[in-house]
């Protein structure tokens, strides 16, 4: 009934390898274990699960997680129909039935309690209960959980209960290294590496000011937008602006600051 | 079965380039960049969005957006029929499908949560999950996302979240230069440009007040909506006095230094 | 469908013209401008509203405003029918559709970002999205907005944003001059103008009071019904007590201060 | 359709006038001016107006307010019915149509907004917009809306906005003096003078301790409540204590103080 | 239509008369009275009222009191079936219909407007508006309404209303007397008067710490627990560290002195 | 029309017994006392629930708790059907209509109030009103109650309300003894004794540092995660960083500590 196909990663994802990500995914995924993916915004956590969703052959349902996301979002309801109600399965149950990844993404904004209904599918009674409709589901064997996390979000009141957290293996993500980051830049947008490079060195200087007065570091996302711009002939200090500066803060030091960084390279 | 048609600008709107807005604009269109709309209000972002859809001869879908909207109201809901449920796709979701310009007017009182729903369609996965509906719809190839923002209104409980922001270009916005301001006014209302002049050097004064007793300075629409008085025989002062004093301030010192403004110039 | 003739005002109004203000209107409405009128509690802005519907010879729709007033209230909403939904235009959707003057009461008591809802119809778009049907209504050329606004309530949590506020042309109403009121009062209750004038007389002290231990003066509208009661018969003092004195506070001191002015004049 | 009979007053309810105040309603409802009833709790503000109603001959429907009180639990709503959605008037549609006195009990415990769908039935205008289903009710001409009000309930967060209270006028009540509140006691339980006056005598002494430890004074009800224990031949003492003293306060101290004026007088 | 049987008390519940409270409370049935019980968590206050309505041969609607319960939870609703919507009265409306007994347990628990609904049926009207049906419900001769009351709850927050409060005559509950207790933890488990009367000493200490660490001192329904499971078999240790230690406390200090109380006796 | 079946534990649960615990719960099971079991996140007491069931041959129905579970979740709900509304057992009301033991996991999620539709089953009356069914549900002999409570997340905000707690006996519940945890690793994930007896000290050193910095300890089931990883020829090292390192925490400082302790035994 469900078209499982819909859920497939058609084409490998460009996925430049960091570490020993991939190995310890999937040990972890042999052992069914569920994963935890920690990183800052646009470090590239979505494009890893993609790839190892395409590396293992598995289908892969994603969940962008929001604080009025309710257990029925996840679980599933009751539609009406012409003939009475009918069970409609959220994509949780969908990923349970059909052996999918499910990727709980930016799982922090979720309400903590809602968090609870994916507690039995992270132990080992890998169960999940559908409670309005008196169903216990019982995984599929390739089903596995994935969740991500910004720990710079993390706060008194968001957070992952200790209960919840103790459900799952951590893997750390970070930027990319220099050289490989100018690799991807280059390679999403077709600009030569010296101006690839040049981005990076401008990024790496905003991220040093993570904290001081910036919330977050220019992301590689950024610099694929930056490198989008060049590529389509726009001078590369306007590109950098538009794309480097003014998303990043409204605060005219930090703009003047990131600014002078773009000068240096431009 | 989607009337595009009534998307569709079709009349060119009356738009002065102010600067580079058009050309980077239309880089990041053809990246299908999404873009950030930043500045004050009245200073013509509409506008623009308005003006770009017809240069570029996409439909465009405006979305006011408020804090009671739900990810629904975006994206789209079941509705009952003579037969059961039917869904109704939300303004989002037809954007996406038939490929217009999707605006996104006063982003920041959206809830942040309900932001999340933009996620997919802004990175290189360009789909929507319609999560209620188990369908994930593939963004049109000219689809494109743009969203408003008054940094003015920014405060600890408003703001986007920088996962948000990081997947946006962002354009700068702010009131037209004097002798074009005044071009605007004379344009839209009929009246000469000695009186336009006039208004728009009130509107400056004002403008110099801002976070001195105004939240916000007198904007285009205003001293368009003085000159409409004006042009209707009403009184200078009479007509200043309704359009750019009492619609900004109930303070009654405020009140007197913005009419001896306006006495300077009638 | 919708029968128009309910929204007619069939008889004129009693209004006195207090200054200007009736031309100024008939400029803005000329010019289909967005009016808003500031005001204290029962000066007679409302009255006013029906006398312009009355001398304008448009329909008039006039929505109280309240804090749970959604979006739905204002657009409309589907309704189950015997063969399934039915779409039922909201006040605001039938005062576009057929040109009316729609008057939003009170529209501070609205939920802030409720009021994001007649952007559209207050720039030069003039239309309406009827976002949960697919519909884009263009508003009838004789529509135009007002709205009402005491400035007294305005606190922190209850303004109008900038942006809400300067798409509006503005009018100050007051209570009325001292002749004037007496004449309303003994227009509306058959009392002589001797009596009419001490009323006003006792209001005039009250109003005094108002920041000194009253949150508001007394009204036109409690003195018509003090008048009123006194045509039946009942002794002034405790016409003026029943009217006047207990239900504008239940402070001793306050009390006795008012009943001092009642009784000075009878 | 609507059972107007059932909310006639069938037998004249035993009430004390205390001074001028039926005489001053009589003229008030001759005007249809809108009033309001002031006073502490068991004061006989509610027994009051089903005289008031049983003497003018008018029907009575009484809406208990609530802070969970919606517009629609006042106005009406659609309901599901086999052919589709039928229209319910609410309580305040049914009173406006077949002209009956409406009375809000505890009207500062509805949410303020809720209020302001009053305001309409309590000017000039005399009619009531139900809005969801697009029809103007006229109100009936015997139409009169009373609300009570308890003054000592008043707080920051609870108030009636000052345009409500201004639509009203207004009725001080407080108990009776001793000798009819005595009379009343023994009418309401058979027992006799002697014991009445006694307990009369209780309530007085606990009254003067509102303020000072006790947040309201013994009622009229709770001294009918131990005349009737008292008659049921139960031990003075006890009765006063399961009645006088135990529902007022779980305070030790204010316990002693008042079974102390209790064994003053049995 | 309602099985009327079902709310009746089949068998004689086991109660131990304490004071002169049956009387009191008959008396006030009589007079139909409404009766607030008040009292300790455990302390017998629901046995009281089994065995009340089991001697009056009076059905017993008992309705547990929760922060979410609504008007209509107590009142009734509507519900959809085959040919439309069917009233479906509450508990409170069938207890006033059949003459129940209709005890609200906990009801500081509901919230305190909720707590409004029940305030006609508690004076000289006795009767329930139904205003979703436009019904009025008059009592049946025999209801009577109880609620019970823990005052050691009360908090600024969870009050009842003196308005509420003043309908009720009031009887005040404690835990039984030694002799007393133990008798009816011997009767009920089964086990002999001397383990029972060293159970009830351990629980005279526990209570003496109630406002010293423990916010509640051990029930007399606990003190059956530790009876029944000592009746199984239990070592008297073992089974007093189950029933009377581990649920009242996590804080170690606190279980070192009840343990310490349980080794003197046992 | 249940399928009791499904909630049968169809194979021997592997638990290791610590203390008297089985003992107790047979008790406890036999007088079917509610039973409430106390520990820390991860510590055995769902796995102790299943093998209770197990052992008994009792049927299990587990409720995951959280803060958004209403009433109707735990007891039941009308659904529409063909023919109009069908009631649906809530798994609470299954549970007490076919004898289970029913498990509420995490009981302090539950908002407090919620918590009050299981009195009346941990009582002598042992019945569950369906109060919007108008049925009062008599329990199944067999049916037993077992709720668990993480003392540790304890709070003024969610603790479960004294007389929720007194309806229980109690059992606490700890990390097992060292060479108990370290069977059950080897047991569930095939390492040798030597490796997870390693996991075993790693985890003390962790569980000194509760209160310290961590929240809560590592738990065996973090231990079991690093043996599992281990078992497919992960480096040990990186094992435990990925399941008893980063999930913890993310604090630099405490992260070292951890990864000390790892590196002392590999």
């Amino acid at each position: 009934m469900v078209d499982v196909d819909q859920y497939r990663v058609k084409e490998e994802p460009y996925y430049r390898t960091v570490s020993d990500e991939v190995t310890l995914y999937e040990a972890a995924y042999a052992a069914r274990m569920p994963v935890m993916l920690k990183g800052p915004t646009g470090c590239g956590k979505t494009r890893f699960v993609e790839y190892i969703a395409w590396k293992l052959q598995k289908p892969l349902i994603t969940i962008a997680c929001h604080e009025d996301m309710t257990a029925s979002d996840l679980v599933g309801r009751f539609l009406l129909d012409a003939t009475g109600t009918r069970w409609q399965d959220g994509p949780l149950t969908i990923a349970a039935r059909i052996g999918a990844i499910c990727y709980l993404d930016e799982v922090v904004e979720a309400r903590q309690d809602t968090t609870v209904v994916i507690h039995p599918l992270t132990d080992h009674r890998r169960n999940l209960p559908l409670e309005k409709k008196g169903e216990l589901v019982t995984a599929h064997p390739d089903f596995q959980l994935v969740i991500s996390y910004n720990p710079g979000y993390q706060s008194l009141m968001k957070d992952l209960k200790q209960s919840t957290k103790q459900r799952f293996g951590a893997l750390d993500f970070d930027y990319p290294a220099a050289e490989v980051e100018a690799e991807i830049v280059a390679h999403e947008t077709g600009i030569n590496m010296t101006v690839a490079e040049k981005l990076v060195a401008i990024a790496h200087r905003a991220r040093n000011l993570k904290g001081h007065g910036l919330d977050e570091g220019i992301s590689t996302r950024l610099l694929v937008y930056a490198g989008n711009l060049i590529a389509k002939n726009i001078d590369p200090k306007s590109a950098c602006h538009m794309t480097l500066v003014r998303p990043l803060t409204d605060d005219p030091d930090m703009r003047d600051t990131l600014d002078a960084a773009v000068n240096t390279y431009f």
